[in-house]
């Protein structure tokens, strides 16, 4: 498959550069009858904008999404949905100084040693900016998910070492700071933290947390595609992100099977578990209970001090990344989390509708 | 796409239940001309091979490997290769105990929930014994990258909280412990933590660790089918692994763009990288430097220590899996580990090949 | 994706050349809850089996289908299906004739220039036995079908010049002779002309029908995975099918808009088209009236008379292929189409459960 | 796969309705470096534009293709190519008269039983505006192909029953008519037909033929992915092709094996066929001849002359379906029929860089 689309039955295909005329999603497979507007994209996409405070950067992007095919009448009609969002910041800039330079920490050299050219303006097609699209398809994927009764909240876990306990969230926070935190607290630490990087002319990284609630049992295909495999495999294709975790994830290697098996137990309302170290999935299928993932942010590659690098004859030389930078983009790749989630979510709960005869003869029954 | 199906070019398909007659893979789209014999196999396969130890289950499954199509005259031929591996061990048990009954931390619940029927004879499909076909088709992998002078180097990093810090690495050690330990002190160690799990009915986890040495520079698809992105949803679709990271991880999520970019220099055999925290991908493309991933792998979930569950009608009753089990499945794990890379290496490898016109060009010229 | 996989949902993978020793299928996506057993697999494999007649080589396959998982307790599990069987008339033969030469109107030329070695055993992979597998995974999906009361009619509509008019159809023969044809007169025509053929070294080629009645409106997927396209690329994949049509096909080309169009017309029992030119697909989508179908299937290419052709070093030469040959093999594609069409039906009616959100609201509402 | 993509490594995906804002198609895996502009989609597309002559409808399109990603300094960049059409001419309609009515031959019926609800205006998404994604995307498969010598030649074989015999071809005069038929004769003959046909209120049907020449051998995935399935899926994928052929195609099945069969002969410039009555296909891989492929057009099923048909609440009714029509799509299919067998070839010419391992070995050689 072409790299860039993603999914089987609900499928996103994500396309432009972060400085060329647009860029956007086209999100096929979508079920029709879904209610549907520009507003509805335009709120997640609001989510990642930049130029909300201190710790993002100044460029407006606006990031308007049209919709330009796929609803009808306020409705989607199952058609694929063209989604448009304009680069409307587009200084004509000197890009003299990074247009045959390799940035350590982002594509560029591979870019180059794959293709023999690249969009050198603003990182092209391996800027963040490519989110943008996948983040307005993962707008249509949440508001499929929530007619379902599938919420996700995704927020802040930590910023650098400044990380929130899992017993200290209050999830009220998470819009009231500029980090998305769910800890008043500990959003004012991180504050600080970055205002020093910030002096120190430095970036750091965090981690993104993404708790999935009202998932039905029984989504994941055995063995390949299982949910935290599809879940693990979006969520890394995000381009900051360096490691992803399933419940316990890394602690539960260090964990004991006496302590990481979640008990079940049955109550006149069904059958549950104690504790949720697993996330969410058993054998790579929903249980029924919360999935829970984390992404680790790596720091945002571009900073001003002065770094070591080559240029594309392999000369050696110094470069320091002008501009204003983000120095943290963990908040802005909340969404971008979020999105992944709801798109792989929405993909699997649409397969799942197959797995037992009796569902497809009671859904083909009368047809 | 099913499940039970991985890649574009170079596939696997898996197939095959626990106590069923048989399991096994074919792969399809391997390069013609590949040297291939039942024992390149073989020797894959002998590496999961439980019975090898006091940590690994006394089960004697052989595990012969069979060729049945796809090689003729010690080569492969370009077409399907398919695998059969013949499930010897098959003694008639009695599994009243687990038949109606869901063992906490494994997919009996899940698999109910979703097909409402399951194999329960030691988990069908769900049970580690898949991985012996996901083994045995990436030994097939393994020696086709091999000739392509790429080598994976898997090894069990950390039991518990056993962990060998990066600088103590003794590859020469791997083979000499059946922990597959790069370390003659841990694995001691290690060992004697096992023993006490044993002796407390309990079970542990640990983290494996693959490298990848030789992988040219521009392999990865972006946006979704990044290097990064597959290996951690390859990696993450082996049932016990519940984390993912690719070079330092969520390591990097502590640290600072100033010390995690690694800075580039160039000498006259060409452009390289400092350090690698990067792991050996750039925007989710390899960089031409050592692949670095680790995994995450649960405790067994299966201990002799009583438990509460239910059974399928909803009952609350107390179980404790009889039998011999690992204590921990970290070091078979090893190799399916380095299975899932190589096969997913494999296939990024062919579909970079069309990634320039200039290529296309030479490859078709003069045919 | 590799060259031996069809499918989304439904998929099947087959495997196997004519002389190795086996060949097979394995199908994923198959719903659980399908009663299934090796005799249904078998009735559908006996249907293609040589040498039942002196239009059919003389060579005995046997064929015995052994399913060596995804079934339990006599039911399907929704884990994959695999099917083995067995290349049982491997006598060792004498096959230097025509190792190093290019057969005419056999693949054993564009196989070497593909892959440069092939495994020249009776065509290997590109010989007529690879349906085989075809057929066996077509059965599951025919037995899947039959549950939904979907149901297959194929037959031979047409031997070289000699074929049966619409009108003409009496279904109930098309047992009753060994051509599969559903029409007493045209059978015993067909047969002399075929005794002719054979008498001048000669072969021939034909036409199949394929019948789909039972199958509801609403199933194919817009714009490039229609029902219609997906038969055809389903069936031209057919080793000796050189062209396919639906309804009308070659047909409509020729007749006015004014007849071709098939005009509806509602009764108490719903809405109905009064012909049926279209062959049930109305912009790629089932209709909910019958699905026709057609492969024009060459000439044997095998034929005992002298031909002109090359060897690998590229000498000219003249080839008589030895053994007895089937003069026709268009009998023995009547299962191979139908089997092909339940593969293609199985996957899209699977797929299509998912068009609408309030189809899937209703299937997870209380789950 | 959800329907509107095709392909495995150069992936089209299509989008847009009838009488939306806009269409376009998204093209991913175009190798980097072809040279590409915006006018080399437009040649394309002006061959499908209407309103070019009396037997085309009178509305004026423009089609102006925007390329809005994936090209750089003129070339392409490996990243996806998002190409955008407005649709100009959104006259306020009054559809009331087809809004709750299924046109016979039309998708109508069929949208409404998939999704319960379509966008009615002009067909929406069923309407034949949706290959002007289609084609556009095919224009980069083309100037690909062109850089590797490989070209298409498409033109109309019949209209009706007046049909060019092979041997009377005259490729210079398929832009000197407006039906691109290659015989000067034929195309008179056929405009007084179709003047005929629009006198009676009535439209016609006929056949294209797509000629490849320059295809190298080897291309084309057993056993599924054949060249010929490929073809024969993406070409009966447009609305209004009803059957395809390769080579002699239905004729085959009327001709002997000593006839079919293209006998091998060689000379100083390598391996040749003294036919092609495979059409360039030999076990559905390229042989190195021309291609040949037949696409059968259905007539327009759009007439004035009055219908029976049924509304939405199935009732009975007469329709006549107003404004003006093409009496014949067959001239504007052509190049839609050209774009589906480019984009096919370009896919599978791809596919084919990884068949052998030597071929692979040189690739990466010295990377």
């Amino acid at each position: 498959m072409a790299g860039s689309t993603l999914g089987t039955l609900f499928t996103v295909t994500t396309w432009g550069e972060s400085h060329g005329p647009a860029l956007g999603a086209v999100v096929d497979g979508c079920p029709a009858g879904l209610p549907l507007c520009e507003e509805d994209i335009q709120r997640y996409l609001d989510r990642r904008k930049p130029g909300q405070g201190k710790f993002t950067t100044a460029r407006r992007e606006g990031d308007r999404a049209q919709i330009l095919s796929g609803v009808f009448d306020g409705k989607t009609t199952g058609t694929p949905i063209s989604i448009l969002i304009k680069n409307e910041d587009q200084r004509s800039r000197d890009y003299s100084s990074i247009k045959d330079c390799c940035r350590p920490g982002h594509a560029d050299y591979t870019f180059d040693r794959k293709y023999g050219i690249r969009d050198y303006r603003g990182g092209g097609r391996s800027s963040g900016r490519e989110t943008a699209g996948r983040v307005a398809a993962g707008a249509v994927a949440a508001k499929l998910l929530a007619e379902l009764g599938i919420h996700f909240t995704a927020y802040t876990k930590a910023i650098g070492d400044i990380s929130i306990p899992d017993g200290a969230y209050d999830f009220s926070q998470i819009t009231e700071n500029p980090l998305y935190m769910p800890s008043r607290s500990h959003a004012e630490e991180a504050a600080a933290f970055l205002e020093d990087c910030i002096r120190r002319q430095d970036s750091a990284g965090g981690v993104v947390e993404c708790r999935i609630d009202g998932l039905p049992a029984g989504i994941g295909e055995p063995v390949f595609h299982k949910l935290d495999a599809a879940l693990a495999g979006a969520v890394m294709s995000i381009g900051a992100v360096k490691g992803v975790e399933i419940g316990d994830g890394f602690g539960a290697a260090r964990s004991f099977g006496s302590r990481n098996n979640d008990p079940f137990y049955a109550d006149e309302s069904g059958v549950h578990k104690r504790t949720n170290h697993a996330g969410g999935t058993l054998g790579g299928i929903s249980d029924g209970s919360a999935v829970i993932l984390r992404a680790a942010v790596k720091p945002t590659p571009s900073i001003s001090r002065e770094q070591d690098t080559v240029d594309r004859e392999g000369n050696n030389l110094k470069i320091s990344i002008q501009g204003r930078h983000d120095p943290v983009i963990v908040p802005r790749a909340v969404v971008v989390v979020e999105a992944m989630a709801a798109l792989t979510v929405a993909d699997l709960l649409m397969i799942r509708m197959s797995s037992r005869l009796s569902d497809i003869k009671a859904f083909y029954s009368g047809r």
